[in-house]
Formats: C-alpha cells, structure tokens, sequence
C-alpha cells in the first residue's frame, strides 16, 4: 500500500471521529446551514453601503456604472434584498423556532430594512460633520478626501452609525457583526449600542474601546487607546442590560491611552481628560484633568535624578495628545 | 517617440537593474519558487479548520453542502492535502536541502496531519469551555452565537489551540503564519509556543501580547493592551529556546493594560491584576494587585487639585476593568 | 399586493431619496467616478512590490511563472501601467481641474513611476537590514524566513519604505493610503511623512504612531504601544506642514507602551526609554529614562502592601520590554 493510500485511508477513519464529536449536543455542534446571519454577506453589505455613504469614492466592481442613477437602484435593491434576508435569519434565530410565523417575521424583516434605508440621509448627514471635525482637527489631513479614503477612525465611526441604527431597530447580532468587521479592520472596537453625538473625531484609534452602554456628546475627540469602559464585569450576564459605561458631554477632549470607567462617571462638558488619566469617577464640566506624579528617572553613566515633568515644565500636561 | 513608448523603455531598463540587484545573495534574493509555505493557502486552512470546529457557522463557498457527511469528508480531504503540502513545504525548508530524503519527508508531513486531525475532537472541547468563558463573563454577549460568529477574542485563542497543537508537533514556521494571520485581524499576539489552559477568556483584546513561553493555567481573563512578556531581550538570539515568559496560574484575572514580565515570574492562582500595574516579579496565591499612586490633578478655572483616586473610593481599585 | 411587491415599491421610493440627498453639494456627494485614487488598486500595488521586494516568498497566483526574468518583466510593466495611473489620477485630483494640461499630468506621472522604481534596489537594501535588526533582535524568530512570511513590523515598516518613497516624490494621497493599508493590517502606524534609518525593529507593533514630521536614526527598536507624537494638535489644520513630532537619534530603544512628543523633542543618540515613560522635552545621548515612581498596592486578605518595584529589585527598571 503506498504512503498516499493509506494517508488517505488514516484521514477517512478520523472522519467519523469529527462526525462522532458533533453529536455532543454543544451549541458549537449545531449543524443546521443558514441559521446564522452569513458574515461574508454582512461584510459585503458594509462596503455596499460605503458606496452609498460616499458615492464616487469606492469602486464598485460588482456593477457595470452606466450612470447614477442606475447605479444607485441597483445598489440599493442588492442592499435591500441581502439586509432583510439576513435580518429575517437573525430574528429566526432569537426566536428559537418556537411557534415563529414566518411570514411575520419576513415582513418584520422588510420593515426594518426600509426603515433603515430611510436613516440614510440622516447617517449620511452625520458623516459629514464627522469628515469635518477630522479634516479640521488633524494638521496631518492633507485633503477631506484623503479622509475619507485612508481614515480608519472615519471608517469605524461611520460603521458604528450604520450599525447603531439596526441596534435601535432591535436587530440582533448583525450589528455586533458589523462593528466587530470595523475593529478587525482598524483596531476600534465600538460597540454598536454606543450612541455618538454630531462632530465626532478618532484620530489613530488603535486599541480604542468603547463599551455598550456609553453616551457620547457632540464635538468629542478621542485617540488611540482611550478605554470608555465598565468599572467591573465580574456580575457577568447579570450585568446584561444595565447602564455600565460612561456618559461624556459635549466638546471633550479625551487623549491617548486614557480609560473612563462606570456607569454613573459623566465628563462634564468641555472638560480635556489628559493622556493615560484613569478616571472612574464623574468629572465637573469646564476641568482640565491630568495625570500629576509622573516622575521620571534619569540615568547616565553614574547621575541618577528625578524629574516630575509636569512642574518643570511650560507645556501644560493636559494638552498631551498624539 | 510617443510619451508611452518611451515610459515603456524605461520601464524595460529598470527591469534589468532589478535582477542585477537579486544577484547580491541576501535572504531577500532566493528566487526559488514554492520553497516556502504558501501563506495564503495557511490562511485558507484557518478558515476551513473554523468550518470543521463550527460547523454550521461560517459558510462555505466552495462546496455545495448536499449533507454534512460528504460536506465534513471533502473539507477534511481538502485540509489533510493542502496541509500535509505545507507541512512537508516547511519541513525541507529547516532541512536546508541537505541529505533530504524526499520519501521520510513526506511520510513525515502526512503522519504531522493525521496527528493534528485526531487532536480536533480534544481542541474543540477547549474552544467550547472558551465560548462559556465568554458568554458568562460578558454582559454584553447576547448570545453563543454572536460570540462564535463575532469575538476576536474567541477567534484568536481557537487559533492558538490550533496552531499550538502543530507547534507541539514540531511544525516550523506555519504555526507562526497561522497566528500573526490572527494577530492581523484581531490585534492579538499570542505566540503559537504559548501553551493555554481551559476556560480562557480575552475581552476586546486589541494590543494583547503573549510571549512564546506564557504557560497559562485555567479560567484566566485578559483584557486589552495586556502584555505578558519578556524582561529583557537584548541578549536576542542567545535567549532562543530559554523560558523568557511568565508563568499564569489558575483562576487569574489580568485588567485592561497590565505588563507581567520575566520567566522566572509567576502569578499565583486565585489573583486579580488591576488596570496598568507592572509586574516583574511573582506574586503569591489570591493577591490583588492595583497600582496605588495613581495621582490626578483637577483645574477647573483658577482651581488645581490633587486626588489620588483610590483613597476616597468605594469601588476596590483592582476591579476596574473595561 | 404581495409583501414582496411592496417592499420593492418601498425600496424604490426611497432610492429617490438618497439621489436628492446626493444634491448637497458636499464633499461626499461628489459623485464622478474615477476622480480618486483606487484603494483596491493601490492594495494590490502593494502586494505585487512584495513580491519584487521578496521574490520568491510571496506567491503570485495572476501570473503564470515560467522563469523568473519573464515573471518580473510582467510584474513590473504591470506595476508600473497601474501606479501611474494611479498617481495620475492623484495629481488630477489635487489640480482642480483648472487649467489641468492632462498630458502634461500623465509625463509628470511616468517620470515619478520610472523614479519611484530606479529607487527599490535601494529600498531592497534597507529591508535587508531590518530584517537582520528582526533577526538579531528577537530572540523568538526561529528564522528569516518566519520575518519575511510572517512579522508585521517588518511588513509596516516596508511599507513605509515604500511610501515614504513616493511621498519625497510629491505624490498626494497615495503614500497614505498605502500606510493605513499596512495600519489595517498590523495596528502600526506610521505617517508615510515620517523618515527612517536603517536597521530598524518593530516588535509586535500593536498600537504603535509615529507621526508625519517624525525623523527616527540607525539602529532604533521600537516596541508595542508607543507613540512618537505631536503635544497638542489644538492648532488643528494651522500647524499643517509644521514640524510636530520627536526625533530620535542613532541606537536608540524605546519600550513598549512609552510616549515621546513634541517637534522639538529630540532622543539623543544611545538612549534607552523605559516602558510607559511620557517623554515630552529632549533626552541627552546615553540617557536611561524610567518611569520610576511606580508604585503597587498588594492586598492578600487583610494585609495590605505598598511596594516600589524599582527600589527592591535587581532589574534595571529601563530595560523592561515585552
């Protein structure tokens, strides 16, 4: 018997060991196909309705673009019919096949899908204003469409209010989908029951976090590893539902690698929390917060000395930023 | 001569400049083909091996699914082949092509898969006892399924397990394509040498990084931008193969942030590590460690403060978390 | 009327809609197509220069490979076609339109493409050292090879290399587009602005910035986590073109998670700064900077402990690392 014979023959006994272990009875042993939103499908609605956000700046490879308007209705109809069937399989799924009619739940899905594309101008609105506060308030940004094209906090802000508006339309894990496709891409993970105010702005973003329950206000900026988080989680699905996040007003400035904790801390209103601050308390509006003992230690050769940087120092340490 | 003619010549010019410039006899000049793992077939692999672990979750576009016997005996087929190739690929790449006995390589590389194949059953009982660490230490997890079809940290590790097993059968290179590939998409770095015990959890996970010789007990959590690493690698190539990491015990949680550093430091079972400490030493049983001088300083007008956050707090500060 | 019939009417009434909202006049309604730069293309462009940068380890599944001189001679007229296309419609889009002579445009673009490719021996010649610095430096790199296949900060700092390339050429756009492809990929990222020595590591990478006007030396490690920053962009689009961001000089070692900012910061030559050290006025040549106020609180049932790490322990505190 040759070597690839009986390789074949090993592989085909460990086929029914694999077979064996899927009747176990796990929720990882579900066999039944398309019970499940397709996430392939759900990451191909994202970049279809980037193309509908955005119209001239991604390349639609699928359709051949006579004109406008064409484009648009063929666009639109791909997104209608592939958002209300994966909808309709999300809802299936929270149902648990118990007495579903569906028939019902189709026409719920349809519903929500119209309901959806009828927020776009809205969310298209919103993303404007976003384009805005980062062309503004990055020296980096050579031109608004540079933003738009290569932006990767512009990317998942407007991913989080596509999905957001599904998360407010009760559609189950499509949005979580959604938004976790955005952190995959560009290392944010909001998610999508976060609410955002107008004007908002990521610069960097990797390693931003910010959790379920979080209310943002309008003309917000936050960079790089800034945490909005919940203070504990150790109640686990206990917690489920509960506001755990933080809520932050308008016109503050979070800088890089600060974490904001609890469901009761509030960021009053044109406050600027300083680089790496830790903070899980409710802050007043108009404050300036800073992390005040970081002391370096300097050595060279045999001099060893201590430094405080924030009080030798002309550059106010809450102004620290990427 | 048209301005596309002479662009052409140019371009045709430079081409001999550039296999000139492969003639130096550096790494980057091998011009052989197929000597190395094809790391878009690996990441293919990774995608049918999530079909085999969950099956029912992540379509597949390849085969039609008449019934899941034949689907599971041509998926199983499909990865004994292109992973045997691989394997056998790698293998000869370490033996440097000298006395290479082509027939034990192969012999080799097909025993390797059918090891790895029979460790399937083993590896998917961990990756269920993962998915529960998750489901009930996440609030914000509405199902099982949003957290198999959308958690980067239930992604990563179940890469991990499989990478790690084909570590442990002494694969090169592919098990290191397998989780960099996991680390590109979800921005958590474990090492395939890291060896994880039952129960895992990781939240968020954007910036974790955990070292080749990390040994991880049960029921650990690990949140964002935790680093479990090594002291110091200026010695680089002398400390290959040493313990450099740390070791985890039982029933760890380790907080958003957080540096654990050195071989020779263990964290014992049944501790909490709070947000942002920095560890470099071993810790005895059922600690909790919280960084204490966490100062902050207020300005609101005219006004500056000092508050060190964890005198005047109710909330223990080695809870917080995101 | 069926709901089907219904829901098609729903969808089309809403396409006209989103065609009135396109109405605006705003950036993103601007609906030309073709008037940016392709991202697909330019990720694709990406992908063919690895493999004239790494021939033979990234495989070419367009191209059928008789022999290597036939192989490269399609790659680079293919290269070359698509980039100045590609920088063409850049420089198109940066003109206005008013009084664009498009053939001067289009010479203008295949003198930048010829230049560009005259300039990858010499790029070839970098990432050789910086592979050897990923070699040298790590002591979990079990060959070259895994570097090339597998290190994302070798595959961002190419990137950059390559970028940075067409930046110091006048391209708009592009450079960055192809920077925040390599961020997508590996959580680095590097403005294609900033300029690097030779002999440059990045280990892990997650979550690393480096600016636009940041200048870095021979011989520099950079871990995880760190930011190479501006100190406040409040100036927002004003400070455009400024230098904004830290030099670092020759042989220099920056640990994970430490931040260094300002334009006027420069790291002497020598220099080892310490993990999460905030760094934001210039350090002298052979300086060690800790963070050395670190304190932790360690409670173990009603004891409780505070302990500085750097003060009791025999590891340097400025040599920790991942």
């Amino acid at each position: 018997m040759s070597s690839n014979t009986s390789f074949r023959l090993s592989i085909q006994r460990l086929e029914s060991l694999i077979l064996e272990d899927y009747e176990k009875g796990r929720v990882i042993d579900r066999l039944e196909l398309f019970m499940q939103p397709d996430s392939h499908i759900i990451e191909e609605l994202i970049e279809k309705l980037f193309r509908v956000v955005f119209p001239g700046y991604f390349r639609d490879y699928t359709y051949r673009v006579y004109n406008l308007k064409n484009s648009i209705s063929n666009l639109l109809e791909d997104i209608a019919y592939h958002l209300s069937s994966q909808v309709f399989i999300a809802l299936r799924g929270m149902s648990d096949g118990a007495g579903t009619d569906e028939r019902a739940l189709r026409e719920r899905s349809e519903r929500i899908t119209t309901d959806f594309i009828a927020m776009l101008p809205e969310i298209r609105s919103s993303v404007d204003m976003d384009l805005s506060a980062a062309f503004d308030g990055d020296p980096a940004a050579a031109s608004r469409e540079e933003v738009i094209i290569s932006y990767p906090g512009l990317y998942a802000t407007t991913v989080n209010r596509l999905a957001h508006a599904l998360y407010g339309l009760q559609v189950p894990l499509i949005p979580r989908i959604m938004t976790e496709y955005a952190h995959g891409k560009t290392g944010i993970d909001i998610h999508p029951g976060a609410s955002i105010g107008k004007y908002f702005f990521i610069d960097h973003g990797t390693g931003i976090v910010i959790g379920e329950t979080t209310v943002i206000g309008n003309n917000v900026k936050i960079y790089q590893g800034v945490t909005i988080g919940a203070i504990s989680t150790r109640g686990g699905q206990r917690l489920h539902g509960q506001k755990r996040h933080p809520t932050i007003e308008d016109n503050v400035t979070i800088y890089a690698g600060a974490s904001i904790l609890g469901g009761d801390t509030v960021i009053g209103h044109d406050s600027i929390i300083g680089s790496n601050a830790f903070i899980t308390r409710s802050i007043e509006p108009g404050t300036r917060v800073s992390v005040s003992n970081r002391e370096l230690q300097f050595r060279n050769g045999h001099t060893t000395e201590q430094r405080h940087p924030s009080n030798d120092d002309d550059t106010p340490e809450w102004c620290y930023i990427i």
